[in-house]
């Protein structure tokens, strides 16, 4: 489904040249896991290949200072990203916060509302309290505000939409938001269109 | 596409299950032109075999009487439909209704927003002018304000369809939408459902 992290130079330009052929703004990739540190410099090389202003991964937290040292050389900001209930390393935002609050300012947040709605918290107060460290965050919806909830069509699930667009709107968020969909996944296209719909939908009445 | 007017009670009878096995509420058909009397009995037939509450229509100006006597007699109401700039007969809402507005109160119209817009009219004006005679719409969104205007997913063109559905929700509207969709008539599921998404997108956040 992605481009390998194992993906020549060439592959990687071929791959971002169908993108923008296809009138597609390619803002950045992940999530992309790493594990030693030779996997870090692995998805920071690949990522400057891509020409991506920052990347969405989840470092070991043993690596975040390697993590750091890759941001400051490539210039490439982190966004890590949350992955709920059974996420031992970064369930939540806060969990990610607290270990990077010290780090280069470029070490930030991909908060996943979808995750954070199934911890049971509310992605609109995330993101407000994180603010400063939010880069990113990956848009769903989720059925259910529990491990239990799986991926929606944004506008059928549980999470305040309205709220969250209203919060990034009055704190002029300059971030990217990026719709992940799971459900649907071998014909998603119906349910990516009814998402996106929602989402202009709810900006264009707010 | 339809299921055509000549068909059989056991086909009528076949199409209403096949669409109430789906989940569906099936709501009412049209446009039906009806350019004869023999023509406007078949309609109101046609109708009251599918158990539809009210038909979408375009009857001759000069068989209006004929058509609200088969309303009267079948207690289907008749919902006719203005077609823009291109429609001799019925361009606007107000062509209708000045025909109708001494009839029997279930002759009404179905306001297409689409063409409605394409006349340089505010949708939403329109409904609230003549809303008391205004029994369905034909919601979807066009490319421009004129007759040069054509279909486009909901919120990517020039109707104020937020505006729109704040009127009906201000006026407490218990009427049908129907979103029409003619753009990718051969795969229009994506587009159906990016339109569905903004709608329900603007009343979430309304």
């Amino acid at each position: 489904m992605h481009l390998p992290l194992t993906a020549s130079a060439g592959e990687i330009a071929a791959a971002v040249a169908r993108v923008r052929n296809a009138g597609l703004t390619l803002s950045t990739c992940g999530v992309v896991y790493m594990t030693t540190e030779p996997e870090v410099r692995r998805a920071f090389a690949y990522a400057k290949e891509a020409g991506l202003r920052f990347l969405v991964g989840a470092p070991d937290e043993a690596l975040l200072p390697a993590a750091e040292k890759a941001v400051k050389e490539t210039g490439i900001s982190l966004a890590i990203h949350n992955h709920g209930p059974t996420d031992r390393r970064y369930p939540s935002p806060e969990s990610i916060y607290t270990l990077i609050a010290n780090m280069d300012r470029r070490m930030g947040l991909c908060i996943d509302c979808g995750h954070t709605q199934r911890l049971g918290l509310d992605p609109a107060a995330q993101v407000e309290r994180y603010f400063d460290r939010v880069f990113d965050l990956h848009v769903k919806d989720v059925s259910a505000a529990d491990a239990e909830g799986t991926t929606v069509e944004i506008g059928r699930g549980v999470i305040d939409i309205p709220r969250l667009l209203g919060t990034l709107t009055r704190l002029a968020y300059a971030g990217t938001l990026h719709i992940e969909f799971e459900k649907d996944e071998n014909d998603p296209l119906a349910g990516v269109a009814e998402s996106a719909g929602y989402l202009r939908g709810v900006l264009a009445a707010a």
